[in-house]
């Protein structure tokens, strides 16, 4: 199988600097975290000297990967690095508030795989039909000549299936078991994987989900269903607000519905939005766009200031209406 | 890589055959019904004349299976076979109420990936370490020189995510990865399999998972998660007894939990439970042997007439603690 020209440009821009910034998204998931924990493991094995920053504190979901302790929360001083790379970063926004100190470093590096991505940096490995960033630094690192160890590749195994859900979403391609199957050769054991990212949950977060799931109401003769978590209920059940994860999974699983929205208040008049679709039809990245946010085709999502849970329904309602007509 | 011999002498065996019974477990799960399907037509593909039997219905989870509706309920003309493989069955029990029959046709091949398959048939390819019958069934396949036709790749896929949870299971190795990828690279749609195992349910179903959930008790300083779904509730909520696949899922994904029991009375008096564990040490097969049952390490179960949920779960309770006590 041939790189494409883009990787093999990075591989070799990586190559040739000593010292490095990975980077990735602020408020980073598990493909964030994974990808830019994995790089830097490949990138030090190369003897490389290499700083991994995030101004967001890695959340308690994802502080399992090994070496998530080391992320630096406070900006380093950025004139020693000959190089930085962002790793699944959709625009450069998502780099935070510190964007333009981080983009002086040159060369600028970008590996992606969002839909939609909106160029910045130097050089950039751009690819929307790979399911995850972590497929992706998998042939980075290979690309690189470098070693996986058994912790990076425990590293890039989660990116994959935290942003599969487990092989499930229609992203996943033969690309992704193909790494799948080299990582597992690699020592992953895959029922550890899948243990710390879906079987790792409180009580809390069941009774969270039940209070949840009881208000679950249906739009548009079912193909619209709807969630919410306003503040009080995290009080109520001692749940925290990264609790929700994956909650949105059970309204759209239901058989009608083609798009499910969770709405959820982690602070009083601050709304977050998520939502979900099924098939290549139902678009959801534009409607978050209508709000300001963005995402993928079958999971986006976006926030509101100053708002309450039952005002910014209705307002979604309006604007999914039409999208599920043509579903 | 080198097939078993024991593969080689199964595929020699229906090469030579020429009127052919495929079989599977009565009440057959994802894994039973893909294998069975897949390799009625790749045998088919063959030229073979085929017949798959199985006197349980296909339960309405698993009738988007390509193929489904063909699978003959009623016992046919045995004498006209020249041989018969019986796929994915632990023991010949599981071949249900005509098992005296069925083995009287020569050869009887069996194909099975049970931990503790108790043999039966005169040629058998039996390895506990492959997650599925449909993994098993591909290199079979591969090994006859038939052709994997996109239904016929469509049903082993979802033999092989129905068996290990969407490759969340321990039982998930390389040889997982290695067959969904050519099963991929055979036109299947992760997407669409997960989307008719994992998104294909009734709102009644929601209800009552919702009423099961409130039910959830914790044992053994919360290593032990009970449910259960009394009678009463299929009623009240309008779901069906199979709506309950996978409901066991959340309790087990409690951080504190080892062993997740549920307990479900489909019929008043009659009592099936489901159990689940985590990791090498608890191995809840051994508890529903105590009980009658059978299974896997950390997926086995087992059924009781003329009792109670009430009854039945003091008597669990009491097998399973000296368990979680050593995990």
């Amino acid at each position: 199988m041939m790189n494409p020209p883009e990787l093999d440009q990075i591989a070799a821009e990586l190559t040739r600097a000593s010292r490095i910034l990975v980077l990735t998204h602020i408020h980073p998931d598990g493909d964030a975290l994974g990808s830019q924990l994995a790089l830097g493991m490949v990138l030090r094995g190369l003897g490389k000297e290499v700083c991994m920053y995030g101004e967001t504190e890695v959340s308690h979901l994802y502080d399992f990967l090994p070496g998530a302790g080391e992320i630096a929360v406070e900006l380093p001083e950025l004139g020693k690095f000959d190089c930085a790379i962002a790793l699944d970063c959709g625009d450069a926004n998502r780099l935070g508030r510190e964007m333009t100190a981080l983009l002086t470093i040159k060369p600028f590096l970008v590996v992606d795989h969002h839909a939609g991505h909106q160029d910045f940096g130097d050089r950039r490995w751009v690819d929307p039909h790979r399911a995850s960033t972590g497929e992706m630094v998998y042939d980075l690192a290979v690309a690189l000549g470098g070693e996986i160890s058994q912790e990076a590749a425990y590293c890039l195994y989660t990116a994959i299936v935290a942003d599969t859900g487990s092989f499930k979403y229609s992203s996943t391609t033969a690309e992704t078991f193909r790494v799948a199957r080299e990582l597992v050769l690699k020592g992953v054991k895959p029922s550890d994987v899948a243990g710390k990212l879906f079987d790792n949950y409180s009580l809390a977060r069941l009774r969270l989900f039940q209070r949840v799931l009881e208000g679950l109401s249906l739009h548009s003769s079912g193909r619209i269903a709807m969630i919410s978590a306003p503040n009080r209920f995290f009080a109520e059940t001692g749940a925290a607000p990264q609790d929700t994860e994956g909650f949105i999974d059970y309204p759209r699983s239901l058989t009608s519905v083609k798009v499910a929205a969770f709405l959820k208040e982690a602070e009083v008049g601050k709304v977050s939005v998520s939502l979900r679709s099924k098939g290549a039809d139902c678009n959801v990245a534009k409607v978050a766009a209508i709000f300001g946010g963005g995402g993928h085709r079958n999971a986006a999502g976006f926030k509101r200031l100053d708002t309450t849970i039952e005002q910014l329904s209705g307002e979604l309602l309006r604007a999914l209406e039409p999208l599920v007509e043509k579903c």
